[in-house]
C-alpha cells in the first residue's frame, strides 16, 4: 500500500512511523510512505497557503490551490486511482469497518490542515472522504491521520506477525475484551481469580464470556444492541442485572 | 502542566511533541513533557514487561510491576497527586468535555501498553481513568495519548496564539462549521457563493448558521439532540426537510 500525507508539519510523522510495526511494515515493503509539505505546491511568490475567510471572521483559511497541485502531482505517478481523505471533525467518525475497507484500496493520500478551515471547493471537488477520529479538537489533522495510517496498515498482509495478530481484538468479537491477569499471581496482596488458575478450560471460557459480557454491558450497552446474544448469554446478562 | 508517558516506543513522540503548537507550548514552560520507558522500572533480571496470561490463550500481557514502580517513582516527585490515564479500547470514550476537565489539572501520567493486554491489577488499583479515543484498533496507546494530550495542551492558558484560538471550533458551539471560502472567488470554475463577497453582515451571519444547520443535520443529526434551537432555526431545519 502506498500511503502519502500531505502536512506543513512533515516531521511530526517521523516518531510514529520510524517506530515499531509502522517501521517494520515499510521495512518489508508492505508500505509506503511519504509525508509532504503541501506549501512546496504553493504557487504564489511568497509559497502562501492560507488567506483571509471571504465574508469576514477569525482565522485563516487554507487555499485551495496548493493542496489541488499537490494531489494531482501525487495521482500523476500513481497507479491507481488514489482514495483522497480529508481529516476534519466534520467527517464521518471513524471506526473500524471504515479501516477494514481502507485497508483494501492501493493508495491513499491524507490532507491535513493545522488549526486553519478549509476552503470548501477542496471538500467538494477533490477529496474522497472526510474522516473525523472523535468529538474533540485537535491542533491539526496530523495526530488523526496517524491514528487511520496505524488502524489500516496493522491490517494488511504479514505486517502483524502472529503473536501479535492473535491478540483478541476488542471490537473484532463485537464485546469489550475481557479482563486479562498475568504473573504474579499474588501481587501486593492482590490476587489473580482462582478461575483462571484452575486449569479448568471450560470454566475458563465462561468465566471470561461473561466478563466480557459484563464490561460491555457497564461501559458499552451501545455496543450490545447489534450483539447476536445466544440463549445463555442472555441468561447472565439477567444475572448480572 | 506536566505530563508523563508510560511507554516502550517513547522516541514515537519526538515528532508530534517537537513540532508546532506543542513545541511551542514547552518553549513557553506551559508545558512539561517527558516519555518514559517503563521497561527500565522492570525489576527482572531481563527487563520483561509482559508475561503470558494465567487461564491460557494468544497474546502477552503487561505486567503489574514495571508499571506500578514507573509510576510511583514519579509520583514520588510530584508536588501534585496526578491523574493517571489509561488507554485503551475498553476506556471512556474520549470527548471534549473530557479534554476540558483534563486542562485543569497539573499533572497528568500516560500508560501506553502495545498491542497487549494489561493486567487487570493495573486498572483496577493504578488508574484513574481510562480512555479510549474510538472504536478502531491501534497497535498501541500511543497515537490515542498523543491526540489526548494535544487537545488538553492546546486548552492551556498562553498556549494559543489569539490569532489560532480564535478560529470558531467545531463542538465548541454545538454544530458543525459552516463552509468556509478563502481567494481565489473563481478557481478552476468553482465560485464562491455571492454572499459571502456582498459585504451584507447580516445575510453573511445568517448564510453561515444557516449552513452550519444544515450540514450538522446532514452529518451528525445526534448533536442536534441536545442543542437549544431557537424559533428561527426550527423553522430553518423545517426548510431544509
Amino acid at each position: 500500500m502506498k500511503i502519502d500525507v500531505l502536512t506543513l508539519f512533515p516531521d511530526m510523522f517521523e516518531g510514529v512511523m520510524g517506530s515499531s510495526i509502522m517501521k517494520k511494515a515499510q521495512d518489508k515493503e508492505a508500505l509506503q510512505f511519504q509525508a509532504i509539505d503541501f506549501r512546496n505546491y504553493a504557487d504564489n511568490k511568497h509559497q502562501k497557503v492560507d488567506d483571509y475567510p471571504y465574508g469576514g471572521g477569525a482565522g485563516m483559511v487554507l487555499m485551495p490551490q496548493p493542496i489541488f497541485s499537490a494531489v494531482e502531482a501525487i495521482e500523476k505517478v500513481s497507479q491507481k486511482s488514489p482514495r483522497i481523505i480529508l481529516m476534519c471533525p466534520q467527517g464521518k467518525r471513524y471506526d473500524q469497518k471504515k479501516a477494514e475497507e481502507l485497508a483494501k484500496e492501493d493508495h491513499l493520500i491524507f490532507i491535513c490542515g493545522h488549526y486553519e478551515g478549509y476552503d470548501e471547493r477542496i471538500r467538494e471537488h477533490l477529496v474522497t472522504d472526510e474522516i473525523s477520529i472523535g468529538d474533540f479538537i485537535l491542533t491539526g489533522g496530523e495526530i488523526g491521520a496517524m491514528a487511520v495510517i496505524d488502524s489500516v496498515v496493522r491490517l494488511l498482509p504479514d505486517v502483524l506477525g502472529n503473536e501479535d495478530s492473535a491478540v483478541e481484538d476488542s471490537f473484532s468479537t463485537g464485546l469489550l475484551e475481557h479482563p486479562h491477569y498475568t504473573r504474579p499471581a499474588q501481587f501486593r496482596g492482590y490476587e489473580v481469580p482462582e478461575v483462571l488458575r484452575s486449569g479448568h478450560h471450560q470454566k475458563i471460557v465462561d468465566w471470561r464470556r461473561k466478563e466480557s459480557l459484563k464490561r460491555t454491558k457497564q461501559r458499552r450497552p451501545d455496543l450490545l444492541e447489534n450483539y447476536p446474544l445466544t440463549d445463555e448469554e442472555k441468561q447472565w446478562l439477567d444475572e448480572i442485572d
